[in-house]
């Protein structure tokens, strides 16, 4: 595999950011499966790898639709085919509003998340233009304190709410439930589901998310649907959390040590322009270095990594050619235009990261 | 400005990355005259706005030269019309080592720097490759602990390497010095200095860099030239260091509050994949919004900024558009492809990240 890395490094230059495809595909079978197994639909977020092409895979394995976090990711989806768009997000403001009527009116079926009713009068705008309707789950809070309705009275009065606006549709509940929260997510479900029967309304998609919630697939009633996203390639923090095998792991990070000023230390051209500062949750150090994994990266600068090399005895040479497990991998894709394709020994292409750089 | 700032999400969406070049003028000026004032040259680093406009400008302002941590920005700005670049880097591998030929060959004039005999081993082939000299500082480490030789005495073997390697040109020292060390920087400067006048060498240029340094402006004998990157659009971190105060800083994220789930908290569309979670060397909080000062952006999701409003007396409310002051400005421009440019109340126009996302 080092042979590889090396081969990568001459031929696109380091820091680049490489995934297997033969890992990728059996992260999503091994997802698909879970899923299929449990009668849960799959909806993949694409926030980690922003890819159509890899989309594709994950929808030609079985997927039910797609999910975005911006407007912006499932216009590239969208334009490149991918249907069946959840945009897991409240969508405001009339530059956006407009963009929503445009996907929408363009025959692309659109879901999109709501938790307030500042967020719901606005909607309305997008549908009208579109001359169609749109979808609307109302996002539920069950303990992560993020966005999110916080109790289940709101949530059906903001479902009563969309489904009074013209050109809403109300779609259903959406949560990111905590991982050992699962009680306090079936009691938010089970309250919810009786008030919006007594209005009259019906949740056709319960939505739950997280590569880490996989654990919970299956074990909370009335769940519909699955939003993973990190799974497809996996990283330290899915290691960390017991979701993930080394050998699991699809993407990893080709970097040049170009320093070893200290007999202890050294410096890798991946900093934080390309690692990012994310610590993965309070992981130890920035990266795992599959070549010498006592080695810390102990901080950065923009395009320094500071190794610590005082825990390795086998230390790694100025010149020398690594592969780095970042913390983080969905915020490392979105720092690249393009990731180096390899499946096992061969390098098979190029695969770009179409969604990047799109804010909002 | 909030009126500005809401006409700016109208008419980008937001979160939009947003410059005021007035102010840009004003900092570019004010370290010009700076360093015309001690009589040190002015190589500014592009690493912080990537930009051959805002380059344009430094140059035209004064500056001698401009700084690129990477070969992927010194190409982009070599093909923009910018000369005399230093690559403040160990340049490593042949991908890199063909690249900075091409570059040479094309008629740029190229400086890089080395910290290590590995370094310069492979240089000669980018020199070779263009039939043309290529200029080569040694880095050189008086405190920091990045990379550059440790002492005077390496420093000048490593400077006898260079000049001794076919299609080399000693050009002198390069050193990012600790802002409280110059003590340490003097006395490295001087025995180097000594050392390469007893091997018949000559430092052309000694190098000092970073914003922060700017307080050792003229303080350090035997400096010829200043890299200073974040100064042209200042940050949070440094306000903190007192190289700033709120009027100097010229970029500000503009961002809307999209969920208030809880009276206390609250939700900006400004994550970690556009502030990103560099802490500024430790700040508390990941940004100043301008408009909500005693609100606190407490952690991240990555299209999520959490509020944390406990102390704050007027709350923003959904569908807010506030500006943010990010805490390390350099790695937030870094993210986007475009600029939004403004004139004090004035929208001017879109400048191109354009050296942005050349990993290596």
């Amino acid at each position: 595999m080092t042979a590889l890395a090396e081969r990568i490094a001459r031929e696109f230059g380091t820091p680049a950011v490489v995934i297997d495809l033969d890992r990728v595909e059996r992260n999503i079978a091994r997802l698909q499966a879970a899923c299929d197994g449990v009668g849960v639909a799959n909806r993949p977020h694409i926030k980690t790898h922003k890819s159509p092409v890899i989309a594709r895979m994950q929808r030609d394995a079985g997927a039910r639709g797609i999910t975005c976090q911006k407007l912006g990711e499932a216009e590239v989806m969208a334009q490149a085919g991918l249907d069946d768009i959840l945009i897991s997000y409240n969508i405001l403001g009339e530059h956006k509003l407009d963009r929503l009527g445009a996907l929408l009116r363009s025959g692309t079926r659109v879901t999109v998340a709501a938790d307030n009713p500042v967020t719901v009068a606005g909607l309305p705008r997008a549908a009208a233009a579109a001359e169609r309707p749109l979808r609307v789950v109302v996002e539920c809070d069950t303990g992560q304190k993020r966005a999110g309705v916080e109790t289940p009275a709101e949530a059906v009065a903001l479902a009563r709410d969309i489904a009074g606006r013209p050109g809403l549709v109300f779609a259903g509940l959406m949560l990111y439930g905590p991982v050992d929260g699962v009680e306090a997510t079936r009691r938010f479900l089970e309250e919810a589901q009786a008030g919006l029967r007594d209005a009259g309304l019906e949740a056709e998609i319960v939505s739950n998310g997280g590569t880490p919630n996989l654990k919970n697939l299956g074990a909370i009633a009335g769940v519909t649907e699955h939003r993973a996203g990190t799974y497809v390639f996996n990283d330290r923090m899915m290691m960390a959390a017991g979701m993930a095998s080394l050998d699991d792991v699809a993407l990893h990070v080709v970097s040049t040590v170009v320093s070893r000023a200290g007999p202890e230390r050294g410096i890798l051209d991946a900093g934080s322009k390309t690692l990012t500062a994310d610590t993965g949750g309070g992981l130890d150090g920035h990266g795992l270095i599959l070549e010498h994994p006592r080695a810390r990266i102990a901080r950065f600068a923009e395009e320094h990594g500071f190794l610590d090399l005082s825990a390795c005895n086998d230390r790694p040479n100025v010149g020398d050619v690594v592969r780095i497990v970042p913390n983080h991998v969905c915020v490392v894709v979105n720092m690249v235009d393009r990731l180096v394709a390899v499946r096992g020994e061969e390098i098979v292409g190029e695969i770009e990261v179409a969604a990047r750089g799109r804010l909002g």
